[in-house]
């Protein structure tokens, strides 16, 4: 335990001051009104959730947890995804109203960080979850979605990789020998260290066949050119035959420019059990965003639903759309106190006109002119009269 | 520690659904545009902070503080109020850029509940703050600010009480003999438990002319129909002055009507140093914000800046506001999949004409009739052609 200065935030905690709230809140707009054009409703969840419900089925490693106790013994976490909680709901609301059912959110998610991470231990999520649907047509939707709403905030290069849960899965099980094996080569794919998966399968003495097979599915998967190519490693092909389905309307779509298939792609939330992505941007840190089919995860809050889902990353959306200088156009209405009622008659005149407008007290100023520059325009109301600027 | 079922939500914690999340964001959306026209700039703070800096300034009752601990061993807080966090903002990053700052918020707060309270845990504030005016056009902005967004949201029966922790104070302290007799006259002001009051007087065995004061004082300081009344109970004119200042200032802006004057008003916020303030509404059941000056809280952070405040709860606006139906005007397009390409042109014309429209595949839906229900008109594409109800 260090001494903490007064100023000081908790690690991975940050603060959005003005121009930065402004940036982000304008994605909040546009994204509110595309995702209620496309019939989605917005509902906001507890930051606080249960460890036993919530936490446990988020699938977000121990350690990323936020935990507390509270006043009863039980053990709580700061939500560490949106999805889980909205399956919660969900299941336990609104699925009797209207199925399949279309939800959104804005919201913050936590992750504990390490100390020499310096990635942060809060931010937010525009996401939508498609629950009570199974076909292709929801998983097309939610890429449509996330097409869409790229567009729409006028970022120019983006991709979006899709994989799959289940093949990804079925593929490797076939080519190894036991569950650790298994965790091993699924972790260094989430991870995307393809260097050290080629590694493991050498040290794990496998049968040449598998050790071929894994080698070219590493390679194939991720060089794919036509989704056709995967087959050959699959040997149940019904989740072939869906995600052949799929490619071909997103075609019909006119999405297939957006898209890169690439079946290695894992991800560390254990929910997916199908079609899953990742949105990639140009000039941002990390991924923008992902999202998948989770058809497991609404049993285990008592209500059997497929659903998918995605969420988007604010900070990263605003580092990938084009830059823009916002303008404040304030006028400042500065009198003296004898002049109250005047400047009160000036503001109110000022705002009728839909201009943005500060009264100030001249007593309550220190450096006047310092104060001024950071207006558009000045109305001075002194003992004389009204000295106009603008 | 007791078995928690996957359905349950920790004590306090709520979820919003569709038809109240879109009655808050209306507040939220009217708040904006309400606090922007009025020069006031937004921002956002984490919702942890350290238990040392903002958790020990924020003045709110340790029981009620949700309490962690992170992995370099430092006790965390969810924020239990905003005015803290933005005076550590203010002292360390914007003061430097503009004084005075009027910063505004839409923000979570976190207080621990009791079992058998049934209070909220989490619940939402809009607040502004307006730091580095010491003036009384300071505090009459807070409060002229408050009237005019409660006209703004048309909550027509409303009254702000106002008082000032300082006159308070210097009364108490004047007529008891220690500390703990102050401490537990200011608690029963702050529960307004005016019985509790003069029972504790009559226990404590002051001197006749003490005691004689405070029943004076707790009778004529609620019943006050002239702020002058009250300036007989002071020793030092000073505050009062200020008093008579801010109500002639209030009467020059009409807001009389809105205002009671009760010198009893005390507050569990102890940073609260001058005028300060109580929202109150027909219909809700808490009053529906608060605020005050805090000239000495900004010092803790390092900088000494006089600053007033105020934070008014969406849940109790949203209960004082009169009742409207919102109404949700969503086309439905509905079709079977070999139609997709067509469905996609038709809600993509529908989109364009700014109508809000869910497109979903017939194969993704069990119960289509009861699904339809939900929608105020329903496109139907099917292998025949295009049958239209709206």
């Amino acid at each position: 335990m260090s001494t903490i200065r007064p100023f000081e935030k908790p690690l991975g905690m940050r603060d959005t001051l003005p121009t930065i709230f402004e940036k982000k809140e304008s994605i909040r707009q546009i994204g509110r009104e595309f995702l209620l054009g496309r019939g989605f409703e917005f509902i906001k969840t507890p930051t606080l959730e249960y460890y036993e419900t919530v936490g446990k089925s988020s699938a977000i490693k121990e350690s990323n947890l936020f935990k507390l106790v509270d006043s009863q013994g039980n053990t709580l976490v700061l939500r560490p995804d949106m999805t889980t909680p909205i399956a919660r709901i969900a299941t336990t609301k609104l699925l009797n109203e209207k199925i399949p059912l279309r939800l959104a959110y804005f919201s913050n998610v936590f992750r504990a960080q390490e100390l020499e991470g310096g990635r942060p231990a809060e931010y937010e999520q525009m996401g939508i979850e498609i629950i009570g649907d199974d076909s292709v047509y929801a998983d097309c939707e939610a890429i449509l979605t996330t097409i869409e709403f790229m567009k729409t905030l006028e970022i120019a290069t983006f991709k979006i990789t899709i994989g799959h849960a289940g093949i990804l899965d079925a593929i490797i099980r076939k080519n190894v020998d036991d569950e650790q094996q298994y965790s091993v080569l699924h972790q260094l794919l989430v991870d995307k260290n393809y260097v050290g998966f080629e590694e493991a399968v050498h040290s794990f003495n496998l049968a040449p066949e598998q050790a071929t097979i894994l080698f070219a599915f590493l390679q194939e998967a991720t060089e794919l050119t036509n989704i056709r190519q995967i087959s050959k490693f699959l040997y149940d092909k019904d989740m072939f035959i869906y995600m052949e389905q799929l490619a071909s309307v997103l075609e019909i779509a006119n999405a297939l420019d957006y898209i890169d298939f690439d079946f290695t792609l894992a991800s560390h939330m254990n929910y997916y059990t199908g079609m899953l992505f990742e949105v990639f941007a140009e000039n941002t840190g990390y991924p923008v965003g992902n999202g998948g089919r989770y058809d497991g995860l609404l049993q285990e809050f008592g209500y059997a639903a497929s659903a998918i889902g995605f969420a988007l990353r604010i900070d990263q959306l605003l580092e990938a759309m084009p830059k823009k200088q916002l303008t404040v156009d304030t006028v400042l209405v500065l009198y003296v106190a004898t002049q109250f009622e005047k400047a009160l008659k000036t503001t109110a005149s000022l705002r009728r006109q839909g201009r943005r407008t500060t009264m100030q007290a001249i007593e309550g100023i220190d450096d006047i002119a310092r104060f001024e520059k950071n207006f558009s325009a000045v109305v001075r109301i002194a003992q004389g009269g009204i000295d106009n600027d603008y």
